[in-house]
C-alpha cells in the first residue's frame, strides 16, 4: 500500500493539500514545516502548493490502495464527497485535521484527529507519526471533525474560565505564578492553565509572553465555536458554557483582538 | 518547634479540629480516615471530636513555639480571628484547607492548600504530608482560602464545559470512551476530562460509575461558587463563565441534584 | 385588486393555507378562528384543509393583480420562492406571519408582521385587520421574517428576566402581586410582565393561571431561539442574553416543559 | 400629621436628605429639581445641603406625628435604623427610593418605590406627588430597596436584550427605525425597546441621541445588578440573565463605559 498524505496549505484556510509516496501539497505556514519533517524522516516529496494543479496532480497520482489522507480544514461535505471519490478508485480516504499551530508543527508536535476504517489506521500513524506525537482514532470519516469540535469548544470553555479565575485571583491578591502552581496542582488543572498560560509573565515561549502573537486566533476560535454551536443547535443538546464562550470570542473580534491568540481573553476581560 | 494540626470534622461543615503531637480535633467523614492516616506514620493522638471541649482543649495545648494547623472549612474571618490569637501565645499558625472529598483522605491523596508564614511551611509538609499528596504554598494566610475559591471556579467550569462537549459528542454520534480519550490526548483535556469523567460508562471508581454517589456535592459546589461571586463582586472582576456555572449549580440544587456529585451536571444536561 | 390571503393550518406547523375572495385554506388550531373573524367581516369563503388540494386550487385561483398573502410558518426559502411564483403570474406576493396564540385568534387581536411591496399594504390591512389588532410593515419580503426572529428573541429574554425577578423577588419575601405591580409602573415594565404573567395565582386567564397549558409552547421557543442564533452566527451578531435564553429554553424541553407555555420557565427556575 | 422628606443630593450617592413643611435637604443634581417641584406646588422650603448640619437639622426637626420619608439611595440597613430611630420620637418614617434620573426629576415624572407603614401611604403620596408620576406601596420598610433591585435586574436584562435584537437585526439588513416600531406593537415591547431606544438615530431626547451621555451611569448599574447577585447568592435563586447581565457590565465598566448611559451596551456590542 502506497502510503499518501494530503496537508493544509495552512491552518486556517480550506487547503487542499497532498503528500503521496513522493508528493505533498500545500506549503503554508503550517505545511511547510510537516514537510520538513516528513523529510526528515526519509520521505522524498515532490511539493505543490498551487490549488488547480494540485487537484488535478491528485487524480493523476492517486493508485489503487493508495493511503490519502487530509488533513486541511476543508468543509466536512467536500471531505465524505472525496472519501466517496476516493473509494472509487480502489483507494482509502482518511481525515485527519490537525491541531496545534505552527510552533507545533516545527516541533513534530501536531495533534492528528483521525477518521476513516480503522484498518488503515496502522499505516496513517506511521506517516502523521513524523509530524504529531498525538494521533487519535476516532471512527468513521466524519467523527473526527465532531470531535475536534467538542474538543476545541471545551478547549475555549477552559481557557476563559482559566482567564476569569487568575483574574479573580489577581483581584484577591493573589501572586500570578503562585496560582498558577496552584491550579495545576489541584483540581481546577487545564490544558490551557498549564501549557498556555494566558496571564503574561507566568510563563515563557507562549503567546502571552509576546503580547498574543501567534497562537490560535481569537477569530478562528470563535468560527469552531459557531460550528459547535451548530452541531448544538441540529442535535438540540445545551451548550450555556460553549454558547457563551462562543459570544464572547465573537465580542472580541471587533474590538482589536481578532488576530491575537485565543488566550488574549485574559487581557479582554482585564483591560 | 512541636507540630500541632486541626483538621476538618467533615469537609462539608465548618468544624474546628486539632492534632497536636499528641492531639487530634475532628472525627467526621474526612477526619476519621486523616487521623488514621496520620497514625500510620506513627504520630500518637489524642483524639476530640466535640466542639465546646475543642476549643478549651486547645487553649492548653498551645504552647509557644507550637505549630497549628487549621484544615477546617470555616469562615476566613474566623480563620484570621485564630491566626491573631495563635500568635499571641507566641505559636505558628498555618491555615490550611483541603479538598479531595472522603475517597483521597482514606488514599492519603489529598490535597492542601496553604497559608501562613514561608518559613513554617517545611514543618507543616511533614505532617500534612502524611495524608495529602499536593501540597501548595500560596502566601500569607488568607491567600490560600482565595486560591481555593478561585480553584473551585475552575473546576466548575471546566467540569461543566466536559459535561456539554461529552453530551454533544455523543448527540453527534461519537462513542463516549473514544471521544473522552480524544479529549483527553488534546488541548481540551482538563482534570475533570481526565480523571473524573462525568459520563456513566467510561471510567471505574469515579463518581459517575455509581451513580453519582459520594465525591464533592452540588449543594457544596453551589456554595463555593457564591464565594466566587461575592468575591469577584466586591473586586469588581468579571466572571461571565463562573457565574453562570453559580446559577446552573444552584439550578441543579432542588431538582434532586442537591446530594448528588457534581460531576452529575453531564445527567442534568442530558436527562 | 382581489384580495387573497393564505393562513396558516396551525401556528406550530409549516401549514400553506390561502383565503381568497371566496377562499380560505388551512382550519387548524388557529386558522379555524380567524376564518370565522373573516367571515363576520363579510368575506364568503369556500375553505380547504388538505394540503395538496389547496395547492393545487391555489394555482387556479391565482388571477392577475391578485394580492396572496401567506400567514403559515413556513420555511423563509419557500416564502421566496412562492413570491417569484406569483409574481410571475401577474399577481402581487406578501409575506405576513402571525403571533399571539389561539386566543388571541378567536379575539381578532392577532399580530402580522408584513413583507412586501409597500404599495400593497393598505389592501393587506383591509384584510388582516379582520383577524388582528396590529398590523406592522418591515420591508421587503423576508425582512418579516428577520424581524420575528428578532422580536421573539428579546420576547424570550424578556419573559427570562420577568420570571428571574419575580422568583428573586419571592425569595426575598417579597408578595407576587405588589411586585408585579411595581415592576409594570416602572423601567422593568414589558410585556411578558405586564400581560402574560408567569406567577401563578398574578393574574387570571393566561397560561400560568392554568397549569402553563396553551401559550407559545417551549419547544417553538426554543426552535425560534435556534433561527436567532443561526442568524447570529452568520452575521456574526454577539447575542449573549439571547444565547443563553437558547440553551434554557433547550434544556427545558426534555425535562417535562416541551408542550408548556414558554412562561413556565418561572416554574423551572423556582420548583 | 406634619409632613416630612429627606430627599438624594444626587441619586448616585448616598445622600441623606430631608424635606420637612419647611425643609428639604439635599440639592445635588437630583435634589434641585424635586426641591423646585415642591416649592411650584406651594411647600415653603428651608433647604439645606451639608451633611453634618443635615443630620442635626433633621433631629430637632423631627416633632411627633411627623412623616419622614428617606429618598436617598442609602444602605437598608441605615435605612431600617433611622425607621427605629424616628419610631422612637413618635413619628412615622417611610423609605421611598427614587429611580428616573435628573430628567424626570426635572418633569416631576420620577418613579418612588415606598415601603413603610400602610397607614401613612396617602400622606406620602401628597408630598411624593409634587415630584413623581409613579408611586408604587411595596409593603414593610425594606421591601422597597428589594422591589427597586428586582426593577433594575429586569430593566438591566432587557436592555441588553433589546441591545441584541436590534444590533442583530441591523446585521440582518433592517431598518433601524421600523424595527424598533415592530418591537413595539409586538410581543418584545418593554420599557427599554419603547421608550429609551439604544440605538442612536432612533429616537430624540434619549441618552443613545446624546453619545450616550446622561441617563442611568454603567457603573451604577452594575452596583445594582452586584445587589442583585448578593440577594440571590443569600436566598438560593437562579438568575442566569441577570447574573449574565451583571458580569456584562462590570465588564463595561473599564473600557470607557463607566460614566456612559446603560443603554451604551449597544455600542459595546457593536463597536
Amino acid at each position: 500500500m502506497a502510503a499518501s498524505l494530503r496537508l493544509p496549505e495552512a491552518a486556517s484556510t480550506a487547503g487542499l493539500a497532498a503528500v503521496y509516496s513522493a508528493g505533498f501539497i500545500g506549503l503554508g505556514n503550517t505545511g511547510n514545516p510537516m514537510a520538513k519533517n516528513l523529510m526528515k524522516h526519509g520521505y522524498p516529496l515532490i511539493v505543490y502548493d498551487v490549488f488547480p494543479e494540485a487537484c488535478k496532480e491528485f487524480q493523476d497520482a492517486v493508485k489503487k490502495d493508495s493511503l490519502l489522507i487530509d488533513s486541511g480544514t476543508i468543509d466536512p461535505a467536500v471531505s465524505k464527497e472525496l472519501a466517496k471519490e476516493v473509494e472509487k478508485m480502489g483507494a482509502v480516504f482518511m481525515d485527519a485535521p490537525v491541531s496545534g499551530g505552527v510552533g507545533a508543527a516545527r516541533l513534530g508536535n501536531l495533534t492528528f484527529m483521525v477518521g476513516g476504517v480503522e484498518d488503515a489506521f496502522a499505516a496513517a500513524q506511521e506517516l502523521l507519526g513524523c509530524m504529531g506525537s498525538s494521533l487519535v482514532y476516532c471512527g468513521a470519516v466524519g467523527t473526527e471533525r465532531a470531535a475536534k469540535t467538542c474538543n476545541n469548544m471545551l478547549l475555549a470553555i477552559s481557557m476563559i474560565g482559566t482567564a476569569e479565575a487568575m483574574n479573580l485571583g489577581i483581584g484577591l491578591g493573589l501572586d500570578p505564578k503562585l496560582l498558577a502552581k496552584n491550579l495545576n496542582m489541584s483540581s481546577g488543572r487545564c490544558w490551557s492553565s498549564a501549557t498556555y498560560k494566558p496571564v503574561p509573565g507566568v510563563m515563557e515561549g507562549v503567546p502571552s509572553a509576546n503580547d498574543y502573537q501567534g497562537g490560535f486566533g481569537t477569530t478562528l476560535m470563535a468560527k469552531d465555536l459557531g460550528l459547535a454551536q451548530d452541531s448544538a443547535t441540529s442535535t438540540k443538546s445545551p451548550i450555556l458554557l460553549g454558547s457563551l464562550a462562543h459570544q464572547l470570542y465573537r465580542m472580541m473580534c471587533p474590538k482589536g483582538y481578532s488576530k491575537k491568540d485565543f488566550s488574549s481573553v485574559f487581557q479582554f476581560l482585564r483591560e
